[in-house]
């Protein structure tokens, strides 16, 4: 059994069910502080998180990631036990499998190697570990990453072990993640009894229009690295229940999936925000409008890219697509100190599901990918 | 007392909370028996209804009312008790003292002079009395028309006593109501993950189109009798409550106030239905639609509008305003065996609300004029 799997399997063992860690972390640092790594444990709230670098001059390449994984669900639904490791017919089985334990193992594994071959490299490594990525996230790498700001730490490359593998390990990396603007919409009219019409003001009548507007809205043409951006309504209700009144107000509940912008191409924040109340005050509607924003971040193609792309096609022998889709990840708090972002780990098929799992040979080749990747950006 | 108020305030006493008739119809056969009606006792369901006629000639006028009262709402908001009529600074308080016992009253003691004054009076007079009006009202007044239909019997004139007067008792008769078509409408769409937009069709964004295409419609410009016909929305909901799944379905209900057709001018329920269905398929919706129906009725002016006029005239010293606003009442039904229907009784200012009441003063005028009505139509 290598080192990784044995690691992996350590880890998935015990039951870090977000955003419990279950001393995940702590087998991680027993693993690093033998090769002179600085620990910092940063536990904030009920959260476990921590920082590790070895090293202080640059450039400084971190791996990050979480130990936390969501629930089982049904626990008649798993072949084997969630958290009793079961390797079978070549995949090994355990919530946390592919998201993201099996990259944690393959970090540490790796990082061994690297340095026990290289033990006086150049620039540092880092690892950013935090319990708090699959719940609601405030405790976690947003928190790590305000800290080392506070003090002036930068990352010159950062690699999260997230499962971006579609179809084969090593199809796709990430390099950036779309903004998420979301906006808490609520249109007044004057309610009143249906038969009485010259009485009221029926806000869906109103916002219709507005609706169709928002719709038939080019945002923008997305860019190099990302699709267009995209307006999506979730939820739209309006109404007493009772079918004879017109209601005094419809509340709509919408969301931005938006192409950040790169060299003038795509929408800011800012820009969809003011869109948006151009196109309600245009129809003069009465409204309240609450936003929320998760950032966006991009890493164009360049160093960090170039060095992963060139170490997947060795593990694996094909060669990376870029890639901007999903939901967002821990990447946009980590671009706030490190001009290059990507993210790169297994496959993502049965993540979240029943089963999850990763195929055992496909876990070697991921460690060797980290392992090369530390090479091309360190040493030549 | 007169003998009108003494009949309401007993009438009053009785707890004929809707569907309940509390031997209110009872109360009113013992007065018409000994003039000669013919009762028939038509109980549907648990519902008491009644229809009583004089005569076997043409012209036939008959009376249409309900003995059901609206609940009470909080009985220590009524300065007095609901169920003990209370006489105080002219008026008469209780539940049903306007909508509808002592137009109920007036429509006996008229009938007891007339009889008195004109025992061999040529044609006939009737009464259709139902305890099931102010409910889902569908054991009453629409069960007894079927019955009466079945057997081929036909009325000239029916006076419904509703309460129609709006500030002045006389000033206001309803000579139709509008249509009211309710349609529950669902567009489908297909659901997903809001960040894969490729994947979904939001079910709300290809309705709003439609929507706007709706209120934008002029459905008809109204008749002499009928304001143009209204749409409107009552309830609109869609989404799953997460903000980050497109729904795939959104609810619609929509009601139309229709304006029917007299001499070409204004819209029938087919002409609405197949309207809709026009402006749903324009926009090529995936919808099931379900449709419910109350009918409309109009009395064009003619012999009974002119009758009852002349007689407010005489009561009440003002000229009645025609009117077919407010909501449905009874008169959609009786309009199905009866080409002339109106509706004339009290002020309708208190009507389902707390400290219900009529003023004394107009208690004797409101008798005079259904009586001065039946003498207009059946002697000259």
């Amino acid at each position: 059994m290598s080192k990784t799997l044995e690691l992996a399997i350590d880890l998935l063992k015990r039951r870090s069910l977000t955003p419990e860690d279950a001393d995940c972390q702590e087998a991680m640092i027993a693993r690093l502080e033998p090769l002179g790594f600085k620990i910092e444990r940063m536990r904030f709230g009920e959260v476990d998180n921590f920082y590790a670098r070895r090293g202080t001059s640059g450039p400084l390449i971190v791996f990050a990631g979480h130990t936390d994984v969501v629930p089982t669900g049904p626990l008649d639904q798993w072949h084997t036990p969630p958290f009793e490791p079961t390797i079978k017919d070549g995949m090994l089985y355990a919530r946390g499998a592919a998201d993201m334990k099996t990259s944690l193992a393959a970090f540490i594994t790796s990082i061994e190697e690297f340095i026990a071959e290289n033990p006086d490299h150049p620039g540092s490594i880092g690892l950013l570990i935090t319990s708090d990525e699959e719940g609601i996230a405030v405790e976690g790498t947003v928190k790590v990453v305000e800290a080392l700001q506070a003090r002036g730490e930068t990352f010159d490359y950062c690699i999260v072990g997230e499962p971006t593998s579609n179809k084969f390990v090593g199809d796709m990396i990430k390099n950036g993640r779309r903004g998420s603007l979301s906006g808490a919409l609520t249109v007044r009219g004057i309610q009143g009894h249906i038969a009485y019409p010259h009485l009221v003001k029926n806000p869906i009548h109103l916002v219709a229009p507005a609706i169709k507007d928002m719709v038939e809205t080019t945002w923008d043409n997305g860019n190099e690295y990302f699709p267009p951006t995209s307006w999506q309504i979730s939820n739209m209700n309006g109404g007493t229940g009772a079918t004879n009144v017109v209601p005094g107000e419809v509340e709509i509940l919408f969301n931005f999936r938006y192409c950040p912008e790169v060299d003038g191409q795509g929408s800011s924040e800012a820009s969809l925000r003011s869109r948006v109340h151009a196109i309600l005050d245009k129809h003069a509607l009465d409204y309240v409008l609450e936003w929320d924003h998760n950032q966006s971040y991009i890493t164009p193609r360049g160093k960090l890219v170039e060095a992963i792309s060139q170490a997947i096609e060795k593990s694996y022998g094909i060669s990376p697509e870029l890639s901007t889709t999903g939901g967002t990840s821990d990447g946009r708090f980590i671009a706030d100190i490190c001009k290059e972002v990507i993210e790169f780990g297994p496959l993502n098929a049965t993540i979240h599901k029943l089963n999850e799992c990763v195929a055992v040979a496909d876990i070697e080749p991921l460690k060797e990918t980290y392992k090369r990747t530390m090479e091309l950006l360190l040493l030549k």
